[in-house]
């Protein structure tokens, strides 16, 4: 997600006047906003009016028929919210399920990647692997649809300092998988150290006052967990090699790591990955799988999408539009008319398909990147790493290609578990994929085993995505670099005639849910609005 | 829970004769120990050897009955622990419910305090306050007693970062209500920013190489979110004044507050409060109420608890133990007779009872003080926490006496909810629970609006807690200060005669069930040690 954007006024100009239009809801919340009870989110939510029933009249309602190309999450949120006024949708979906990337990999689940042999998930009943999104933060708009819909959510554990750090080449501490709150304790320790002594010894020519430096030096000694003396000698923070107990056993603290060390293990890089705004504590999942989500939304729009339905051309004419697709029960091919069509199609796969879209659209479509990311679920007949390890949930970092492992954030003390054996991005992704099911199994135990040897005994199977390589979608998430905001990112939000394209690519909340629902909902009002108008 | 304490041999030497005893799973043990595929903590679990059925014969069995006064967590798991072996085991309870300080208030749960009228809690059904404990490190012994029993747990959010900071009187941000993420990001950012430039400047003098001076500054623009040019100019981590969305909306970032006024207000002495080795993150708690533990020991040692009995005498011979109580039920005294007694009273009430304690221990009892804590919960008509602020779970901290505020991390999206008013220790503690439970319920209500102007419009009921009021009990946990460690600890913790201390009390994990539960193990192991040898 992009950052330090220029404010754009829109948003600001869209918010009043649709709190102006929205009426009674609207008014409390205008008044809330400037009481201040209101966070930016929740502001945010009333910035879309979902259409109403009784919207459209007998006049304008004739015809207003909506295709809709992808029954992922942003498909199925247009669908959702245009069927409140009562539009006639249609949502083809190429693949047997709805969902899109929103994907649980379960017990019999098949997938052959482009190219490649076909994969079943050997799974136990009940087990799931989230193999796109498995977390969301608490202030996605994605919450709000998980409560209109009664989705159980259940935290997802982002951060664990019981987890590990385990890096490789990286000087003394290469090759030692060290407790985070360990590489916490230590880095925050010795630079607040530094820092104390600095602003102490008048080294810094800081422009603050006497005082305000006595404040900053207090903070110091918190933050570090610094002595008296400004030193940094160890600290419970980091944890214990003998754990205090009963009686007279007070427990022995670990030994502080040499600084150098510490500053050559790299391990304080990996605290900052805690810090971004959609990776803070609290986020959540669904209790049972991220597609519990998928569900919800089918079990609301099911009966308007057509399954198996792969999109073969996108047309459109100053009177509507023309979708030919083949039906992959039946392998023939179908078309279906309409007045507008929504297509949440990636543009990784987008750009392939035969559309009527102006040169401008159709250059935007070819010319965006999509990011490369892979996942493996390995499940483990005991869950070793709650058991032998006191770790419930969280991730273990690694500068090795695995790069990351989660542990499950759910069903604690259950005997089995599936842990995330990786998940990767760019050159690691590239690498792991281009490795066949059994390569990438290998290669993740033979690592993972590095800092769980309990991995050979406890294996049981294992499952694992390369996004790249999944048919109809063909890439992660959208990877707008360079210039492309600029370039072609402009062109992809402005409907093209007839269409309009949606999904978490037309959105700055990229890689997120959230993306593809609020790019729906904009999609949304902009058709019942044209619609209106007519 | 004290620290930087002096390495004790005890520990080793104890465990490294227990795995000696216990044989097969110790061999285990000491074979993954070496391996290193276990925690201190886990190794530590392997410290205890429960007694066995068969362990007592007929020799030894006759007559070894233990009377255990308290059925609290410690007491509780003494009961269980020897009932493994067939021990004789009476357990005297003072309350109609088993759990002591582990205690979830109900609709319905009427309670006293010492000098005040009854306060009956009118919460709805289902919902509840966890009056005592909350919350659970991972790594805690009372995490494998919750997998044995198989009670179910979900973290406790004990960290979340889109909860606030506020405090008054501290300059610029005095009375503002600050979103931690927002806090975290500019005193982090500003710091970093110093260090690195003072380490580019060597204004300071590191004991580094001029690489490592490289991967520090790396680490500090990694933890600042500093730009090339080493200044911190705000940052996505603080969060956002309009959130980023669809299409061309961006979201413009929140203005990061002056470095003055982020160092005068104090917030940044908040963050170490989630750094302590028993605070971080994650930390767990029974779905249902933290008394689904207490259940689960009443479940197993019940029958052996004889409940209204406030006990009134504990005499000692050479060759048993005499406890007189008093059964409240029928108001008359009766007493029971043992070979040893198990005492888990709190110090604070175990002063006030004549027994025939050496004049060290009766010294060291009377001699160790307790501290002051108090609770309240507030039940709200409407999640206005989730709905209004998307903040799910956490706390709220502050330098108001209210101190801290804790939202229901269970039951997201349901309709109401209870919320912490206040958690409060020491001088606060004491402050408020002078107060009626009106007074307390205004004083909370009047501070917290502050916060959440929301409180008036949604507020139902409330129930507090002021521990040092609260009979049978005293005080919140012991508290050990100035030389009672070496002065009074080492007499509470050897057996004095028959009777053996256990409790929180007796531990190094004071004021944690873990603690409760580790010196009841240290019992039943020396009582057991001591039957075998007769």
């Amino acid at each position: 997600m992009e950052t330090k954007e220029k404010p754009n006024e829109i948003t600001r100009r869209q918010f009043l006047t649709t709190v102006g239009k929205v009426g009674g809801s609207a008014a409390v919340f205008s008044v809330m906003g400037t009481l201040g009870l209101l966070s930016p989110e929740t502001v945010k939510a009333a910035d879309f009016t979902p259409p109403r029933s009784g919207d459209l009249t007998a006049t304008n309602r004739n015809g207003k028929k909506v295709i809709i190309l992808g029954a992922g999450i942003g498909g199925m949120t247009a669908a959702y919210e245009l069927g409140k006024a009562g539009y006639d949708v249609t949502i083809l979906e190429a693949r047997e399920r709805a969902g899109g990337r929103n994907w649980s990999v379960r017990k019999g689940t098949t997938e052959a990647e482009v190219g490649a042999s076909k994969q079943i998930a050997r799974f136990d009943d009940g087990m799931y692997l989230n193999a796109g999104p498995m977390r969301i933060p608490q202030f996605h708009v994605t919450m709000d649809y998980c409560r209109e819909f009664g989705v159980e959510m259940e935290p997802f554990n982002n951060v664990n300092d019981s987890a590990y750090y385990y890096n490789e080449n990286v000087g003394a501490l290469s090759g030692q998988k060290i407790r985070k709150r360990a590489a916490k304790a230590d880095m925050r320790g010795y630079v607040s150290e530094m820092m104390a002594k600095a602003v102490n010894q008048k080294a810094l020519d800081l422009p603050i006052t006497a005082d305000e430096k006595i404040k900053l030096v207090n903070y110091l000694k918190a933050e570090g967990n610094l002595e008296e003396d400004l030193f940094y000698r160890g600290s419970e923070r980091g944890g214990y090699k003998d754990e205090p107990g009963s009686r007279l056993d007070a427990g022995v603290l670990r030994d502080p790591f040499d600084m150098k060390a510490i500053i050559n293990s790299g391990f304080g890089n990996f605290f900052s990955s805690e810090y971004s705004y959609d990776m803070q504590m609290m986020m959540f999942h669904p209790v049972g799988g991220m597609d519990m989500i998928s569900k919800a939304f089918e079990k609301r729009v099911g009966h308007q999408i057509k399954y198996k339905a792969e999109v073969k051309e996108i047309r459109q004419s100053s009177s509507g539009v023309r979708i030919v697709y083949t039906d992959l029960q039946k392998n023939v091919d179908r078309e279906v008319t309409g007045d507008f069509c929504i297509c949440t199609i990636p543009l990784s796969v987008l750009k392939g398909i035969p559309a009527d879209f102006s040169p401008n659209m159709a250059k935007a479509i070819s010319s965006v990147g999509y990011a490369s990311a892979g996942k493996m679920g390995l499940q483990f007949k005991r869950r070793f790493w709650e058991e032998d390890e006191q770790i419930y949930g969280g991730n273990t970092m690694t500068n090795m290609d695995i790069t990351q492992m989660y542990y499950p954030p759910t069903k604690y003390f259950s005997k089995k578990g599936i842990l995330l054996g990786y998940y990767v991005f760019g050159s690691n992704a590239d690498k792991l994929g281009k490795m066949s099911y059994q390569e990438r199994e290998k290669h993740a135990m033979m690592q993972g085993a590095k800092i769980h040897p309990q991995f050979y005994d406890e294996f049981q199977t294992s499952f694992s995505i390369d996004w790249k390589k999944i048919k109809y979608n063909l890439g992660g998430w959208v990877s707008y670099s360079g210039d492309d905001r600029k370039t072609y990112y402009p062109t992809l939000c402005k409907p093209d005639g007839r269409i309009y394209l949606a999904g978490e690519h037309i959105s700055y909340i990229t890689a997120w849910q959230a993306g593809a629902i609020e790019s729906a909902r904009s999609v949304v009002t902009d058709i019942h609005q044209r619609v209106l108008k007519d």
